[in-house]
């Protein structure tokens, strides 16, 4: 089970890739429950469209149960707060069952 | 490096879903140089917004040169033009180097 998260442009894309890897993955890295992150930034639009996202990171959790209970954690909940600071607006949050 | 490939929602769910497992998977998997997919339903949008996609797809390769290489190929043009085909309006795809 993976959560996939798709920030649009910041205004200040340093400043917002600072706080990323300061700030935003630290906390996240410690969210009970999560096995793995993977993140980057993304480079191009393939089909000739816009590029409307940023960066595009994702968090893997055995399944649903273990994901609702690390975001229900205190660090889970610090980890929410500090990405509604931090995402733009039009940023998009999925939950994503990974098929066998 | 992976290509993500975020599919918004089909007029048909079931034909497309058949769809990709029976023809656009099998052809995706022959393409050159493609190290790993990942695919999974959108089962919910997190951030209480519409779930705007259907299906979240990524395929991953050692570099952007072996993914040029993968699509320029035969069979990289068959999927591409198989993708053409069944991917719903709106759908996007995006080139994503992956952070270390």
């Amino acid at each position: 089970m993976k959560l996939v998260v798709l920030y649009t442009h910041p205004d200040d894309a340093d400043a917002f890739e600072r706080h990323c890897a300061d700030i935003h993955m630290p906390l996240m890295d410690k969210v009970p429950g999560l096995l793995r992150t993977e993140t980057g930034k993304v480079r191009a639009a393939l089909d000739g469209g816009e590029k409307i996202y940023h960066r595009i990171t994702e968090l893997y959790f055995a399944d649903q149960a273990a994901m609702q209970a690390g975001f229900g954690s205190a660090k889970g909940k610090a980890t929410s707060s500090d990405y509604a600071k931090i995402a733009p607006p039009g940023s998009r949050m999925f939950v994503v069952p990974v098929d066998e």
